[in-house]
């Protein structure tokens, strides 16, 4: 069965505290009557800091959506290759033997894609499949672990990489105020992050099934406006209450395997925020703590979109390796609303 | 093995001919320089008429981004579950017995992706995947037909529905005028198409193996350039010699099963323009007619992008239904320079 290794990821060098974040709102949006609702929010974020592609000064200003996406393709192809290196050894391959390239990312388009750039230039075979989804947002790092597995299925013994690249701060829209813009001004975090999952082989967590569920009528909730300024997040009051629906299908999900989805190994959640996670314990019943891994990638990176699932994953690898046969819960959630599920096995060595 | 059932295919009713194609770029480029000889290669694309969403009178003035993607959701919500509805009858399913819905669309961009809304309004399970995919271009009809073969090995006895939706008038740039852009005004026109690959059953093509191919470096040759006002199609005029170096690739891959490119009983190949369609038989060394399918789609609608291949097996079922056991070429050929590639087997009834 197909393996997930070991995720590489790297942070941008500039850095914005809570601190700042706080202080910027307050100067951006003086006087505003929604202001002191959204500065209670961003704390409550529990986000310390956030990682940025460009100083502070330079992302708050909005250079218009032209010089905005030249930026991401120069910082997509200027920070990519490292993570993909080191997932690629992680992975114990080369850049050789990946079959296939599932590329996400929902803060800059480019067409074609960057997987064409990455093949060419890092070495890639030039029959390397190109999947590139922009358009699951959050949701997209389970959802790139789980097309990954599908293919890894489909043909037996061949290797997909995953890129998640993230840069949340070129889509920062400094007219919009509404409560729910504030708050991902506060929120969201830059990282580029990468894995492989093996067709064959690896240590890592073994996929055993995966599943995907939309909440129904919940499409505008999370959203792009598609504007002349580029991309506005739209995120409706709603959004944080949405576990109470998932979990019982995350339970169902697990349920499926023979497993409970109350007392599982680890869990690699998306960290959309703190009553995400909070509400997940709750009604999944569980220690918040189960979620450690996602909590540590919020507060020390903010929401870094669909590379959350990749670093929670990186940090349980890093931190935490499970004992082999040890079952976990990978899932992202993002617009649709959609969460992308799957279940794995912690694996090492020859098939089990 | 997976199936590709019958298409469904629909254009708009706005209707733009040769005569007033040539007779708006006179008016519009009047005087330039380049205008010779645009007006030439417009001549030779043979593209009779084009199928538009909106008259030609506001297709020629550009509204802003902002308007113009919310005539991209409006037009796609409008025209997409009819063609939805025809495909699954032709496959003999209903939405609920769909899996997955691979989405294909490069000439706007929602997030969610219209496939958030198909599930919410067309009665598709909550659980059905969602594959969106923007960035691979005319390619991408062709990495539709791939990815849902992928998929229903991977989960066997699945289905996987193909939405492809390409609103290219709704890309025209009016101040755009080198030459690739001026001919790609003449050529691309909008089309809905819709296709199910059944897991198991079925009349169609029976999908044997899937490939793909990157020419190296030439990532820039179709690319869009993502500007304030909204994708701008670069076109490099090495584009149409590109089926010399595909041509062996597409022998190699026919040879893997056996098969010989030169001598297969269908093609359904990416009608990109004239001189693709011509090489392609020249360097496969068939007779021009082979492509009489995707001629028809470019003469009678233009380049519609991601639909052609499925617009050209529509035609096949239609008019030229085969006999079973015989055996075809299906090839999307996109940015990157990719070029997506199946083989297959016309089948009905049992498994063969």
């Amino acid at each position: 069965m197909p393996r997930l290794c070991k995720p590489s990821v790297r942070v941008p060098e500039y850095v914005i505290t809570a601190a700042e974040t706080l202080e910027f709102a307050k100067k951006v949006h003086s006087g505003k009557p929604q202001l002191p609702l959204a500065l209670r929010l961003i704390e409550n974020t529990g986000v310390q800091k956030r990682h940025i592609v460009q100083p502070i000064e330079k992302t708050l200003s909005h250079p218009g959506l032209t010089e905005r996406n030249r930026i991401y393709e120069a910082e997509s192809k200027e920070r990519t290759p490292e993570v993909i290196e080191e997932a690629l050894k992680n992975a114990e391959l080369t850049a050789r033997d990946v079959d296939a390239i599932i590329y996400v990312s929902c803060t800059g388009f480019l067409m074609p894609s960057l997987t064409a750039w990455l093949i060419n230039h890092m070495g890639f075979r030039s029959d390397t499949r190109q999947i590139p989804i922009a358009q699951l947002g959050c949701a997209a790092g389970g959802g790139a672990i789980n097309r990954a597995h599908d293919f890894c299925v489909a043909h037996p013994g061949s290797n997909v990489l995953i890129v998640s690249c993230e840069l949340c701060s070129l889509c920062y829209q400094p007219e919009d105020d509404a409560i729910g813009s504030l708050l991902s001004d506060g929120l969201f975090g830059d990282a580029v992050a990468a894995a492989v999952v093996r067709g064959d082989g690896g240590i890592g967590i073994e996929l055993e099934r995966n599943s995907s569920y939309l909440i129904p009528h919940t499409e505008d909730w999370i959203s792009y406006a598609v504007r002349d300024t580029g991309f506005h997040f739209q995120l409706d009051r709603r959004v944080p209450g949405t576990m109470e629906p998932l979990a019982p299908v995350l339970r169902d999900f697990t349920a499926e395997a023979d497993w409970d989805a109350g007392n599982l190994d680890f869990y690699l959640v998306h960290a959309g925020g703190p009553r995400i996670l909070n509400d997940l314990a709750k009604f999944l019943d569980v220690d918040r703590k189960v979620f450690r891994h996602s909590w540590a990638t919020l507060t020390e990176y903010g929401n870094i979109a669909s590379a959350v699932v990749l670093d929670a994953a990186y940090r349980l690898f890093e931190t935490d390796p499970p004992m082999p046969g040890a079952t976990g819960l990978i899932a992202g959630f993002g617009p649709g609303i959609t969460a992308e599920m799957a279940l794995g096995r912690w694996a090492m060595g020859g098939p089990q």
